[in-house]
């Protein structure tokens, strides 16, 4: 930069002899000092205002009706309301062409998981269909992604089932278990729409990514166990969940192996991982394993039909009810013992599956480009499974591994759904009976492959080598759900990631800074070479709001700076020490007691002969300072917009006093 | 500021026509551009080292031990653990002259306290006075403090009265009582010395300021109603504590008020206030406030002995054993059904007394400016009550009433607390016998006259005025006591405390920057007036870190940003948006959500042909960003050290490539 800043900079460096002509008027002629504004006033009210729409309606949700007529605003109040309206006017017969095609593929992937996913959740395979059927019908009107493909998922099922039948048995007392399994539903879709109404989206944000990932490996893990009865064919297996109890149930029952599961169980699961592969490799081949389930399901049936009377040794799913969703709102449970347990549930397949929705959502969002409403999300999910749960459906929500082939397939709308729901319902109608004779191994082979995608490792690695932290969050999940229980492991995972913020605030970084040669800008010492201390200033840059929670820590600290470059100084020779600066340009917020705390500071370091001197306070610290009185005992001479500044103007007015 | 800067300016503003001779070659010849560098490179081993020092030692303790012989080595250690030694060896007459003045002035206060305040607690009289002499005597060695004067407390007392008498009654079961008092006491202890031990000290910090200003409150109005029943001559009073019940029980045993008790206690009452206040007037009168309890107790009892035949209406103590601590290790209880109950009341009484007491020792040592070592102090009270619980004492600590007497009537060294617990000794040995006559109202008006000053109201109107939502802690810490529970009040205000953390965090603030006219700094537009805004550019500064629990927040929030500057700059026919440039100085942390936040944005800001920059990363932050790779991705024209620079940078690009 020019030689502007350099003149300052002269100055700030008293003690190199160059200065002779700035001299006791220097600090009119040179030193432009701006001083530090307060924010515009406004009142209690006005910010609790602020801070109110700030919390719940960052996205500025009325910011479209603004400036519109009535007329318009009832139509966007109805197309917020109901997304279809928006696409709906424009929908041709190529957008439906795509939508059928990508449907009628869903479709062949959707029976087959749902089928498998509901036994899961150790509900009756028939339960899987229902929920593949009602709720895309009700997220294709009330949903804002046009990629989501909606229905049963493996982790929520997981969950619902490992967290019901520890307390309910769901093959000795499987009423209740249904009914526990609605109400949950009912439960879980009340969360998710009373999240979105109340905008308290932001709930889910707490599940970090670093949690999730660890989550749904250890999840997939126990999935990928569980499927070990069907693909051994065992009759008596575990009720459990964790790690330990299923392996040792599995070699326990080894006299219950059957080598013609096994080899065909294996089979099948080799062509379908292949598939699987390939498709992985190339996206365009993407009906390759969005047909293969289907495939699977219908040779293997055969294959059990044909065995049928030479062994009994394969189990198949046997007699499934013809017809259309029954109604289950009767079953719905709102009183009794086992009253907490479903909404404990709820409230935990709703988080969990709410946040897998939105993610997906957002996934294919980005992709092309369009927005994905978080909070509208919340409300059209829970909506749906509200809806669904008086309809005999579990808890459903956008499945990854669908949607991906969805979105693969030239899916354009959410009518894909609907071409989805309708091959679904003619299942129901006509085809229920050919279900008879496939067996229970192809749908454990369905869920393993589903579910091996989910063990993510490379992102695991990837957090070990950017975030030891994350990592070790992502750990603590993925031990807690294996060894410990699905929704401890999860809220481990939740309480060291909360623990993370606390710690970062509890313990903040404080930088010592110093001059870049020839500017005006003032950086970390220990990163900037170039960077050089001022004679007599000790600059320190705080980068935490000051809080109850570390405001003594600081104070403690920053003492020990001072203490520390003191000592530096002795040893050097150096001109002593007149000012600390305390940088408070990463201080966003700050509460009474770091207000306190730094009203010591300043009492402390001034019976050392120390000025204390605060630089650039962001708007509400200023407005705390202000308010406190604090800026008053400072004085104007202890606020600085800039460090720059300050040590001008610091040193020309030592300049003008004659100090050294 | 010199010309200099304003060459840089005059670029950075590229529509204002005045910069024809900085053509396509200004790059090289005006700019001087600083490139950001990483942190110095360290092992994953040494940032955790740091880290864990940091966290645990952020007072370098073995700072002193350095380059030091071993003989001194062994003396620093030494004095380290007992700081008696530091002082011992220049302890002097005149210095014994002070402390025997001061120790007999708190002995006046401690003596009629310590029966008091073991009323509060539901124990024996003579356990206060126990309290008051073995515990002073390990504090008077271990302690760092030179004016805290140890013993019961009101507040702790309060708390294990109010806990233990929920489950055991202390009149019917008072052996089991008296236990658990004790086991509580060593629970009380071991928690504290292990925060200390363990460098764990930061968890009382998160009782900030706020919520003990409303705890303390809340816990001496309820001190104060219990009182009641000793100034008004209640004989069934109800063993609970809360606002309502006490009221309640208060009125409806109308019949028991006796004239003669509250006539007396009401006139005691007068006489300890108004000392009390011409105390608080005139500092310098500090005797008269710390000689009136003991003179009342005297005067009182005396009153008691003469009308001894005259009326029963006022009740007296009674029968107190002589003699020293008996020891009560044997009284330890650690198995059975109420173990539970003595851990939580030792962990809740242990943090709260240990929060006054490290509180009173800082505000004293900060007044005559010496250190007070947190974990020191922990150990010290910790060590001081697991020895109290084997000699028939119940929790004490640091009392701020006889601090500030023990300051006042000019302490110098522990040995204060010595002389005190002499004084105690004389009384256990020799003058018991003389409280027999001791009316219970005179402790009822001594406990109202010390917690009558814990009610801070002025503190809370200035955390109303500077802080709102600290004001709402302390509001529901307060309410929380008073109504509910003593540690269900806590426990709320604690949640309340970090949940608003949480919400900093989760809902960070961001602002718009723009450019203050000839110079290179860049703030607020809302707060300065002088900043302006530069064409083709939107300069935002995030002032949080940016975590999973924000960085979807942030990205929708920016790209909102964006948003509402194309339609102002549509609005007012501005030229067009081409850059955002992110000032990163006050994002103190990242973890991996945040950048892939940070890379998701810079995605879609892309496909709206919009350029994002990011300016100054802190060190971690951009060790971080280096790792994962995002640098590469941002290229070298992403990141610079100044928004100054970025946009001169940005702009002469531009220029040179013949964009407007």
């Amino acid at each position: 930069m020019g030689h502007g800043t350099n003149r300052v900079e002269d100055m700030a460096s008293p003690n190199n002899g160059t200065t002779a002509p700035a001299t006791a008027n220097a600090r009119e002629t040179i030193v432009e000092i701006h001083s530090v504004c307060l924010p515009p006033k406004k009142t209690a009210f006005q910010k609790l205002k602020k801070r109110f729409g700030d919390v719940f309606f960052p996205d500025d949700p009325l910011e479209r009706f603004r400036n519109q007529t009535w007329r318009n605003r009832v139509i966007l109040g109805l197309q917020s309301l109901f997304p279809i309206f928006t696409w709906g006017s424009q929908y041709d017969l190529k957008l439906l062409r795509s939508d059928v095609v990508s449907g009628l593929t869903i479709a062949s992937l959707a029976i087959p998981q749902g089928i498998s996913y509901a036994k899961l959740a150790n509900l009756p395979p028939i339960v899987g269909l229902y929920s593949s059927f009602v709720p895309p019908l009700i997220y294709s009107v009330l949903g804002s992604s046009k990629h989501l493909a909606v229905g049963p998922v493996s982790i929520a099922s997981l969950v619902m089932g490992s967290m019901l039948s520890e307390s309910v048995s769901p093959t000795q007392d499987s009423i209740l278990y249904l009914k526990l399994a609605f109400t949950s539903t009912f439960f879980a879709g009340l969360f998710q729409a009373s999240l979105g109404l109340l905008r308290l989206g932001f709930v889910i944000d707490f599940l970090s990514k670093a949690t999730l990932i660890g989550f749904t490996a250890g999840a997939a893990v126990i999935v990928s166990l569980q499927q070990l009865k069907g693909l051994l064919g065992i009759v008596h297996f575990t009720g459990k969940m964790q790690f330990i109890p299923v392996m040792s149930s599995v070699f326990s029952h080894r006299s219950e192996w059957s080598w013609e599961t096994i080899l065909m169980g294996l089979g099948f699961l080799a062509i379908l991982l292949t598939t699987r592969h390939i498709s992985m490799r190339k996206p365009k081949l993407f009906w390759i394993s969005a047909a293969s389930p289907l495939a699977s399901v219908a040779i293997s049936t055969l294959l059990v039909f044909l065995i049928r009377n030479k062994t009994h040794a394969i189990s198949f799913i046997g007699h499934l009810p013809k017809g259309l969703n029954p109604p289950s709102s009767n079953m719905l449970y709102f009183s009794g013992t086992h009253l907490a347990l479903a909404i404990k549930t709820g409230i935990i397949t709703g988080i969990l599956s709410l946040t897998e929705g939105i993610a997906v959502g957002r996934t294919f969002a980005s992709l092309k480009n369009y927005q994905v409403n978080g909070n509208k999300e919340m409300m059209a999910i829970g909506f749906m499974n509200m809806a669904g749960s008086c309809t005999s459906c579990y808890v459903t929500t956008g499945s990854f591994s669908r949607s991906a082939v969805n979105y693969n397939a030239g899916a354009k709308t959410a009518v894909s759904n609907i071409v989805m729901a309708s091959a679904v319902l003619v299942t129901l109608l006509f085809l229920m009976p050919l279900f008879y004779y496939t067996p229970n191994l192809i749908l454990a082979a369905i869920i393993l492959t589903a579910v091996i995608g989910l063990i993510d490792y490379q992102a695991a690695y990837k957090l070990w080598k950017v975030d030891k932290f994350d990592f070790f969050t992502c750990m603590c999940s993925f031990f807690g759900v294996l060894l410990v229980s699905v929704p401890l492991g999860l809220a481990i995972a939740v309480g060291v990631s909360v623990l993370k913020v606390l710690l970062h605030v509890t313990r903040p970084n404080t930088v010592e800074f110093g001059n870049i040669q020839g500017t005006q800008i003032y950086q970390s010492l220990k990163r900037y070479r170039e960077a050089s201390r001022i004679p007599g200033f000790l600059i320190l840059a705080v980068e935490s709001p000051i809080y109850f929670a570390n405001s003594t820590y600081l104070q403690e600290r920053i003492l020990r700076w001072t203490r520390e470059e003191e000592a530096r100084i002795k040893e050097n020779n150096g001109s002593t020490l007149k000012c600390i600066i305390l940088d408070m340009t990463a201080v966003s917020s700050i509460d009474t007691c770091g207000i306190e705390a730094v009203f010591e500071l300043r009492r402390r370091l001034e019976k050392q002969s120390l000025q204390l001197v605060l630089v650039n306070p962001v708007g509400s610290v200023m407005e705390k300072l202000h308010k406190s009185k604090i800026i008053e005992s400072l004085g104007l001479s202890g606020l600085y917009l800039t460090v720059g500044e300050a040590v001008a103007d610091l040193s020309s007015t030592w300049k003008a006093h004659g100090q050294p």
